[in-house]
């Protein structure tokens, strides 16, 4: 299975593509940023992102688009564009019959850190070693956007809703992606 | 000139097609609403209404499209949602290459009815008056679509920038505008 994930941002798009199954090794297919200049006018740096979304769309062929959820607390400044980036990577997705998942940032972390207070920097060097990559991915919203993916690959069904449940109640799903996430943590001490 | 309001919204998005030129009478040439149902998943919401938004483009033809400016502080529950629909507006029409302009509710309003703290049902009965309807347009949305066509019409270029501008300082366009303004305020009297 191939995720794009997306961490929207009007200035700086991240967009990460990764193979990989539940619980499974994940590889990386593709990582890079869709940029627009601050001084262009709001729709023409829509378009800019719109553009490459759907260059990376038809490029990947991804059997799913991971959004990063916006929530309206999110700095206040930014976070219209940023809302307004995640509305065009959803609608890419869907003009391109693709199933879209939203995944918030606590989500996120806890995918691929096993912590979802994890600090940013965890998270991207946490990326980078489950991708068996040299250096951490740059810019931050690149590596964003593979977490984003990776969390959309081992994310089991059903996770969300019961945060909580103990050890002993774990579908197999869960079991897989806890699993993974152990050896991920047992490779990052190594 | 042929000016396309959008009322940026996920559950009803108002839709207004309006004739005009500054300071002029403007004539209604369609208005209506897009609607999702709640229940569809987001990026099948936005894919609605994005298809609506540009089957009007593509009816109507319009010169400019004008969307209401969306500020973090309006109702959280619902901002994010009204941001993204405003994003997609703004990027249907960057790809039909048309103009897009922004414009605040109390701009608006001012246009509208010359006051920018106006309330909506005075909003709603100028434009009706305005555009000579024998009821008001319903619902509020497509009423608050018409309202922003017409603001963008008399909008002049450079009323932002300088509210507090003394009446002697006004240049052509504006007092095109103030005067129909005035115009429209001894209709609402008449």
């Amino acid at each position: 299975m191939r995720v794009l994930g997306v961490d929207p941002g009007l200035t700086r798009c991240g967009l990460g593509v990764v193979d990989g199954l539940s619980g499974r090794r994940v590889t990386l297919v593709a990582v890079g940023v869709a940029r627009s200049n601050p001084d262009l006018d709001a729709d023409q740096r829509l378009l800019l992102i719109a553009t490459a979304i759907d260059h990376w769309i038809e490029e990947h062929a991804p059997d799913a688009v991971a959004v990063e959820r916006v929530f309206a607390q999110h700095n206040v400044s930014t976070v219209m564009g940023t809302a307004q980036v995640a509305g065009i990577a959803m609608l890419a997705a869907a003009r391109h019959r693709i199933p879209v998942a939203l995944h918030t940032p606590s989500e996120v972390k806890a995918a691929v850190t096993g912590n979802g207070r994890a600090e940013k920097l965890q998270v991207q060097s946490m990326v980078a070693r489950l991708l068996s990559l040299d250096e951490l991915p740059k810019p931050a919203d690149a590596a964003d956007a593979l977490a984003l993916a990776i969390c959309h690959l081992w994310r089991p069904a059903g996770a969300l809703s019961a945060p909580q449940r103990s050890p002993g109640s774990l579908t197999s799903a869960q079991r897989a992606w806890a699993s993974a996430e152990q050896a991920a943590r047992r490779a990052s001490r190594g």
